[in-house]
């Protein structure tokens, strides 16, 4: 593997690997598994893409608190019938992580019934985003669009193949650059959306102590995607960021530096007995979300 | 797992955990896996010793930097048949990470087909050791006894049950306290001992580039082991240390304090054909190393 990371791979050979943290920075760690039968299946997709998915589902909890990375450390579970795939999962993992400019400090191979990758990254801010920051009156913006990684999924599981969705469920990005933008703007708590954006803005909710009142017709959506499919589906990798009413972030200029949209969805109100109140979810609504525009 | 973690976990409920290192600190950091039918069976141990073991394991990578614990992230992969257990699991890596004072920081809990363990371990000092410090000349040390591990293990194959070097095997100690205090007083290089003394002796020679001497009839054995059996021992997660021939650490104020043994067993010197040369491997021959001690 040190031969195809390359440069990317830093200080492995000890036992430990030895980074610095930026003088006033915070260190923020994180660690995900990917498992064959449960997040993946091998014919679904490369050992290459499974490198690379694991990659960034791991880096976007970086993402999720606007923290730089600053090393991965991969643990490798191989069965002996993986092990010729070896070297292209390990690909997949470099390529995102050197795409994030995060070098590759550590990791571990151990023989195993089936494949496991569990990623750990570490990274590093002086201001980390948290999901216990929004306020009441704050308003809730998202990241790109949704729906494409469960369509994705949906048209593996029925043997249809990947379809026009595809690179969305292969190749989530994690929104590293774009959560760093953000922070800089004030933004005051993030979470990515790994659940789905329903489920992940009820922990976003649950953190902070207040209910958030979203707009579901405004959630951009992948063509074909219908609107109850956008808010659950999962492994967007995309974020949930909240603003002061009065320190709204410049969309335009996010969407013309990044590709992606910047979307106003909702607002956070007082605790209440829902975390999550979701409007217009029907899917013939697909009326903007005019009062917070 | 939160109930029974109590305060030795912190932080944990965002995307990622934060953590500061101390001011002119260095960061450390390591990934250990343990995974069922590789590492351990289910009828050896309890799922309480599965977790302390999987800690202990990891956390002995640190120990081998001399570095201060400062946080763990343990992710598992968790079958059905097994979910009763992952409160002792986790209970097990708790009474490790506690009595290291080192929190839990993060976790991953996933569905899988056979039980892994995957421990990340942060931790810091100013001064980490590292494998390639050995310099010719400079005296070798192996802190506590050998071989009990691997009878152990034998026992447990045989199906004889543990034996009295069960605790030896099931909780190795990793010797954080120990390596601080060493590298404290002049340290120069370090590895904790997985694979076997000869093999893990390989490696710090390797990497320091230089041949090491060892005298097999000076490593500690517990009873019953024979010199052979001791320096191929895996997992017994003690360190091999080297010192300046000139800065010999005080062997009997280690022992008063630490309640093991830090002996010294051979000699750095120029690199030669083979990493390691082994003397008095025989297992009738149990002199001393007399002109080294």
């Amino acid at each position: 593997l040190l031969d195809v990371w390359g440069p990317t791979a830093i200080g492995i050979g000890d036992d430990a690997a030895i980074l610095d943290v930026p003088a006033g920075e915070r260190l923020v760690v994180s660690t995900d598994a990917s498992i064959e039968g449960v997040h993946f299946h091998r014919e679904w997709m490369s050992a290459e893409q499974i490198g690379a998915r694991a990659a960034c589902a791991a880096l976007s909890d970086l993402a999720a608190m606007a923290a730089q990375p600053r090393g991965l450390l991969l643990s490798i579970g191989l069965p002996s019938d993986w092990r010729g795939e070896l070297v292209d999962i390990g690909r997949g993992v470099a390529r995102i992580a050197a795409s994030l400019e995060c070098p590759i400090v550590g990791g571990n191979i151990s023989g195993a019934g089936e494949l496991s990758l569990t990623t750990t990254v570490l990274g590093s801010t002086s201001t980390p985003l948290t999901r216990s920051g929004v306020r009441v009156g704050d308003i809730i913006f998202v990241t790109g669009e949704f729906g494409g990684s469960q369509a994705a999924l949906h048209a593996l599981e029925s043997g249809a193949g990947l379809g026009h969705n595809g690179a969305r469920f292969m190749e989530p990005t994690p929104r590293v650059a774009e959560s760093r933008w953000l922070a800089g703007r004030g933004a005051r708590a993030a979470i990515d959306v790994s659940d789905g954006l329903r489920a992940d803005a009820t922990h976003l909710a649950r953190a902070s102590k207040v209910s958030l009142v979203l707009n579901a017709a405004a959630v951009p959506r992948v063509a074909g995607v219908t609107i109850p499919e956008a808010i659950a589906s999962g492994e967007e990798y995309e974020l949930i960021v909240a603003f002061r009413p009065d320190e709204r972030p410049d969309v335009d200029g996010f969407a013309q530096r990044f590709g992606i949209s910047l979307t106003a969805i909702g607002v956070a109100v007082p605790m209440g007995a829902s975390a999550v109140e979701l409007t217009n979810i029907s899917d013939g609504d697909t009326a903007g979300f005019d009062h917070l525009a």
